[in-house]
């Protein structure tokens, strides 16, 4: 359940390096190596292409048509964070701008994923603050109705607790819980230097039916080839 | 982090007094009694109109197009559970019909909520089993992908844990979480009382402006009355 | 563009009898004698079949998870009135329940037409208030921002002026403009003369393509009947 | 590729008794019996509940906002026949209603699907005739363009070649090849006995997993029960 | 009501002057300047990164699948103009390239907003010509039906009137009323001088809770800081 | 209907010169040419801009959430292919990425429509490896159920045999038949010839009310010009 009208401030956050050292396997070798979950909708969409961040979250839970919390989430942003916001309800709105990313740029946050709407694109482009959201409108808010800051949230159907580490790229945006964030980090090392050997060896010309072995199981499910 | 291909067998149940007493309220006046946070996304909606139930959740995480889960989740059912089915992505297939209702039934469920499509809603309709559902699809479902029966979940954007109280009505679902359902008996008790004396004034005419006391925030806000 | 923050009081209604007498014809012959005008988007639905209705708007702007404005709203409402609420951003909340149904009820409202969301709806229906909204979700909504009663609305994409003739039946809703709802009356009934007649025909089996004279058209079009 | 502007008219129809005797299949074990195949997409919904129809396709190609072909498609009508319209782009318009459901009758049509929209649901549920479509909207159309009829078209993301069967109920809709239509009812008929068996079984109290010896497959893909 | 058939040649234009000096500011700022308003649905985006540009409106009410107004407003585009074109039910067809483009700019137009499909988005993007639209969208139209050109119109889901002023960018679509327009530019003025100073605060560090005096009221509507 | 687990090896391709010689034209204009059919829907987009091919379709039906059989369809590439992947049902997982690709290009491919999710996008962005899809995704696929190669598919809505030519760009993805591949060539060129000529003609000012000879049909359909 939702806690309303609260601000947690001494979260705990995954250890730094760890956070910052999933951003280049990004979203889909470490969704993979979790065992593919915790991956956000892919309603969530980067406003400019190239991104690749990830970072500890600090969490923000908004009211529609209202961005007041992430004014109050500013304040709790440390560097090397990724801001996460949810709403209580489906809102497209324009809750995030250029004096926001400003201000989150100058508290040290590397990037805004909500499940909401972000507007002044093209100045964040200039910016190069990044953020994934689902809709991109001028549309403005008001500042009447608490939220909360650093609780869980679900946003874009995952659930993020505060501290997790965020990575996000142009395929979408994966949530690491913290207990997890090492071994999803060693996991995903493993499985770049397998990727690595597969992809030679595809570009060679070997096909993934025997590189994976594939054949058995295929005709074993039954499949059948037709030379008519 | 969901957790895949696990079951757990021993789940805390909120008391099932408590479950069952919430029902009567529905989804509208339980959200609001706790503070408008819980529900599931209207997306959800009831394969049949009029269905009214309460009781403590069972979990269970499927993956797209495989309904091999919700027979495992048949075993973990007790009398007084309603199921709460996630998909690790956005699918309306058919996972759940005829059958799986009877042998829910059976077993002592009262509902079904499925982030993912039903189908068989003449019989289950006939049955009285009720479903709130994404869609309803005929199409049918494998049993090849492992996912987990009793984690956490995310269904329709709400995060259910196991043995929370689901309340569900024509109007959506609502999760209240099992710490918090004693509580939200209670204020959904004082609240609905509150909503019989409103409802008498409001029939008799007056208006809700003096009865709520709003025409000094509005005129504070700034409303103007135009007579032209 | 919309005035925010202002209550017209003295709105010039449609004659009443001209109001009533249009729910008979329906939304689709009346929407057809218009010239295929005035039509909302099929995304607002009744939230019960059968309600058939005709009255004269009151307008309500609304903001985003927000209903203040409708209990302004409901001390605008004179008898064969029908309230239609757009929203200055597509929500889905539950802006419209039971006690607000009953107090529009009381002032001898008709209906509500909302390009939102409607809660409480197995009430209404028992009420037989009839609503067309966008969605059917239980969440509540505040009451801190303003929004305005009888501008000019678009709701479901059709301009709505106070004062206009709104047509809702299970086809959807027309909104009639107050100046053309005599003759939309006069061609509606017209229309419907014809119906009958060609209602007869073609249940005798006289096929459409000879009852219209399509031969020749279809034709001249080009089109060629194949017997291979 | 559609062929514009032509009109088969010797289509060769299923075996009429094989095409009657689908329907109380149901269209979720029509689909299961041939493989899981032919269905359209969930978003073709009955008009009303309750309706369940088998018959031999008419196919129709629609332009959007024109209803031209679906007269000429009257024609070619057989008692027996289900229309199938389809629509060359994406639109919810009121392509059929009362009037051309009485000549559609009147030449024998037991229902009409269609990718489009439908108006006169009121009417066409008191007349029993069952539609199924992408939307009601109350919008008409004109009779300008020309499409085609009973040449192959795609509806709900299914192809439907002029003479196969058309199982529709309130699961959804199913297109059974001319060719496996005998072999999809002996195969259905087949199911429906095995249905008969687990459901008797699963109300007894048998869990699935048992009835369809799971526990062995998923122990080997690794399923753990935690008792935790 | 839409009137169906007509042109109007004689509409008011906004001061050019005043329409013109409106794009440097963009959608968002425009908007906020406004009272938050006119802003048409985000579904609307630009076909390529980087136009702003603002221009008198031209209206344009089309038909589904039928572009035949679009040559009938090319002739009463005049310089500085921005064609918006609506269509009467939702539609993604294609209605407009590089043909009308060509012709469109050789009259002086700046953009085109459509509520509808828009093709050649490579040769647009190299005439540098902006469209806004709702979708991107090979198929062509035909040009069968008559609707209107210079009426007032409904385009994502804003009222526009002929000589209104749109106003466009990354961000999204203004419409600017005629009446309004000088207001609205010298509101935009003053409202991008304070964002200036705003930006330079929050880039030095001074939190958005501070600057706008926000503490005080978050206090007083019960923001509980928690420090565990 | 669907045939399940059958890969179909030799299939009967489009001659390769036809083939080829498609892509410049566009698939606008190769839509047009063939008489406005056989586009798939525009949900269907291309994950980066700019690429426009052609090629002969190696076919590809998928099961939701699994990608086993585009490892099977990899051995059917031939150089010029475009492989054209269906799901038997509204899937966005990522079905395809880097490694794929690798292996596609390795074989020949030129390109991949899938009616689901694709990822690694920078990475086939880098690689130059063009993906038109309905969603970009990083969620990861399994390899468990059978779907099948070489039959023909519903992608986007449009119907496609193996050896049909796809053509491919910024505005859509068309279909043409191998059959009628010849012709569609033919007049795609001829169409182009005149596109050339018409505008020359509309940037030199010329209006297409007057090119077309458009004036005297919209006056013989009621078109009224107004100069109040």
């Amino acid at each position: 359940m939702y806690e309303i009208g609260v601000v947690y401030r001494n979260i705990q956050r995954t250890d730094p390096q760890v956070a910052s050292e999933l951003a280049p396997f990004g979203s889909a070798t470490v969704h993979e190596a979790m065992g593919r979950v915790g991956l956000m909708k892919p309603t969530l969409r980067p406003i400019f292409a190239g991104a690749q961040v990830s970072g500890t979250a600090v969490t923000v839970l908004l009211q529609p048509g209202d961005n007041w919390m992430l004014h109050v989430a500013a304040e709790q942003i440390r560097p090397g964070d990724v801001v996460v916001a949810a709403v209580t309800t489906d809102c497209t709105d324009g809750f995030f701008g250029e004096l926001l990313a400003t201000s989150f740029k100058a508290r040290g946050a590397r990037a805004l994923v909500i499940d909401g709407g972000c507007r002044d694109v093209r100045a964040l482009t200039a910016m190069a603050f990044p953020v994934w959201s689902r809709a991109i409108s001028a549309r403005g808010t008001v500042k009447a109705t608490l939220g909360s800051v650093n609780i869980p949230v679900v946003c874009g159907g995952a659930l993020v607790h505060p501290g997790d580490v965020i990575v996000a790229d142009d395929d979408g945006v994966v949530c690491v819980p913290r207990a997890g964030a090492a071994a999803a980090l060693a996991a995903s090392s493993k499985r770049l230097v397998n990727e690595d050997e597969k992809r030679a060896k595809l570009a060679a010309g070997v096909l993934g039916l025997d590189m994976y072995g594939m054949r058995a199981p295929l005709a074993a499910a039954g499949l059948r080839y037709i030379d008519e």
